[in-house]
């Protein structure tokens, strides 16, 4: 038996995993600073709930398979359409507008390749039941202060209304290839136009005309109210208009936008937009929605590269070592005061391993501070307190171990 | 096609999730403060690393499917074997002992039933590599702190040695039936014995001698550790020997608990024990462990029942209504001031709702309070708060409200 892990699938090591719960727990406090509020939605759904929303690539990447009662199950697949079911489901108990966040797996059968994987954290806000121009620059509001919480700079909100393609007639896969032209040029985009028999100077006038198209009135709006909410707009500030983005699904029916390190290589972390014709799916009748999704992993990853995440996300502030057998109840006596003033505190768990190897567990573990408890220490009623970074280290009375280690 | 979900599969609106993570967010908290770090592992896995870890009953209940490429894959279906896979495969890389909490969903095709689930949250602490006493002492004093910090109170947990059993050859299934004399009295535990050949008379010699069965060694030194920590033993304080205790599962080979409320139906919420065999066995060689998984479900509900969920679970604290669409601006500007002082805040989405309707909102949404400005609160530098819950409300100036609200 060969012990691995599926191709992309991961495990999180503790070292990891803390910095995950970190970006989701900031994430989380700017969420719910606006009112949005958590929702969950299981793994598995009948087949027939997720199926065709997609599109037939999504039918093909869906982890597909018959229970034991031989019922067509699918893992989740984003969360948007278990958001419709949910909407459906529970019309007459949800509040309208209905502000939720939601933050789960969602399984895909991608090839898979940097930064690619088959199980992956969405992380989503929605606005559902409310088409007023606030909502959109709520969510947009929403994810700019939660992406300054989480220390990054340099990043813009890349907005434009997908009305002015409509203006132009432009097909979905000239949308697709129009949105690559920031990065790559217009050659992608003109190539589609022109197998869709438009000639090369209408391409080229076409490409001009969009380009250079005015705000529309949804954007104008739109950026009146972010204006007064504080915001500043331009290419390096908190928002623009971007006229080439195009964010590549069919199911945004208005304003779109993303969000992009200007100064990481333009790196997109997220992006959302205006559906207003998704969530009713399954309602029977048109509800309208917006709502953002990060990037997840780009997001840690950035932040890893950034070196965005705080110097203190160790778990353990303090390993109580035991100097001997005998000094044992001594070190457990310290290890509870610590913890009992809010200190996370380690006692070491073998009562006769040599102190050298206990000062390599606070190493691999990366605990800042260690604690010993010698027959000196004791008499005295004094601990000794050592740095593991500097490897200094001082003898201090007991009750001052805690106000040096809390700050 | 039927909007709903599967059964055995659930849905956590807001409301249930918030609990949900208020319980998860205190647990954490008390498993960091021992030095317990999180770990997370791909919910599929090859099914040949779950496969036969759990006996037949466990691979008929496994979600196990082929893939897109053809790989047997089966969703996890605990979070042990998954960390037996992970200290096998990165021995290297975690300290040792290894303290990890787990908390992820686990999938299993039970039948439902009240309380049984076919996806539901496991939430473990297990320590790896040491086999000290004080390993076990840890496990049990965390979860009896994070059973406090939740609110619980008459809860005790129970405490036994397998070894015991061993001393008198009872067959696993005698164990299983010997778990529940305490609930049913000992005759269907007899009725094993008699099926394996016993007498009557030996039968009852045996459970005699069970429940009249001393301290171990082992139960001797883990009270003392646990007495010496400020522990309480009895039946009804924090921790006693109960020696008709089994826990089912036969992998465990040492020390044996459960916590029990038993102010509250005598309700198990969660069990554990040391299991020095399971661990090693992708290592290839013996790596002592012991670990303590909390009934999530159990636990929440029990809580709700109880009534020990705080008070102010809401995620927003203020609603602050829209006079009228000119005086949208103002509102915004008292919603932004909020926010900034840490204050949940929403401001209502539509500028030209019906009063009634905004206030409608906040009740839906339990939002203890409602600010109110309009033309004669603007004039004057005011604004209006109202508490929903008594349906007072007062006019006080603008700077005195975050105060008000704070506390």
């Amino acid at each position: 038996m060969v012990i691995q892990t599926l191709k992309g699938f991961r495990d999180f090591l503790p070292k990891e995993a803390k910095k995950r719960q970190y970006v989701l727990d900031t994430l989380k406090k700017v969420f719910e600073s606006y009112g949005f509020e958590p929702l969950e939605t299981p793994s598995l759904e009948y087949e027939e709930i997720l199926l065709g929303k997609y599109g037939s690539e999504g039918d093909k990447l869906m982890y597909r398979f018959e229970d034991n009662g031989k019922r067509k199950v699918a893992l989740r697949y984003d969360q948007t359409v278990p958001l419709a079911r949910v909407v459906a489901q529970y019309q007459n108990e949800l509040p309208m507008p209905f502000k939720r966040y939601q933050i789960q797996n969602v399984w895909r059968a991608e090839n898979t390749q940097k930064g690619r994987y088959r199980e992956f954290l969405q992380c989503d806000i929605d606005t559902v039941g409310s088409n007023s121009i606030s909502t959109d620059a709520e969510i947009i509001a929403c994810i700019l202060d939660a992406t300054r919480k989480l220390n990054f700079k340099g990043y813009s909100m890349r907005i434009n209304d997908r009305q002015i393609f409509k203006n132009y007639n432009l097909s979905p896969k000239a949308i697709v290839e129009l949105d690559k032209t920031d990065k790559e040029g217009p050659i992608v985009f003109l190539k589609q136009l022109m197998l869709e028999g438009k000639s090369n100077q209408e391409g080229d006038a076409i490409f001009d005309a969009i380009v250079k198209s005015k705000q529309t009135k949804n954007i104008q709006d739109l950026f009146s109210v972010l204006r007064s909410m504080g915001y500043k707009e331009g290419r390096n500030k908190d928002f623009w208009f971007d006229q080439t983005l195009a964010r590549g699904l069919d199911y945004y029916t208005g304003l779109i936008f993303e969000l992009r390190m200007e100064s990481y290589g333009a790196l997109s972390i997220g992006g959302g937009g205006r559906y207003d014709n998704l969530i009713g799916m399954f309602a029977g009748k048109q509800i309208p929605a917006v709502g953002f999704a990060f990037g997840f992993d780009r997001l840690v990853e950035a932040m890893g590269e950034l070196n965005l995440f705080p110097k203190d996300l160790q778990t353990t502030k303090v390993l109580v070592t035991i100097f001997s057998p005998e000094l044992l109840s001594k070190s457990a006596e310290i290890t509870a005061l610590l913890r009992a003033k809010g200190i996370n505190t380690e006692i070491y768990l073998e009562e006769d391993a040599k102190m050298d190897k206990q000062l390599k567990y606070a190493d691999k573990k990366q605990i800042p501070y260690v604690v010993i408890i010698g027959p000196d220490e004791v008499s005295k009623n004094m601990v000794t307190l050592k740095n593991m970074q500097t490897r200094g280290q001082k003898t201090i009375p007991q009750n001052e171990i805690e106000k040096l280690l809390a700050s």
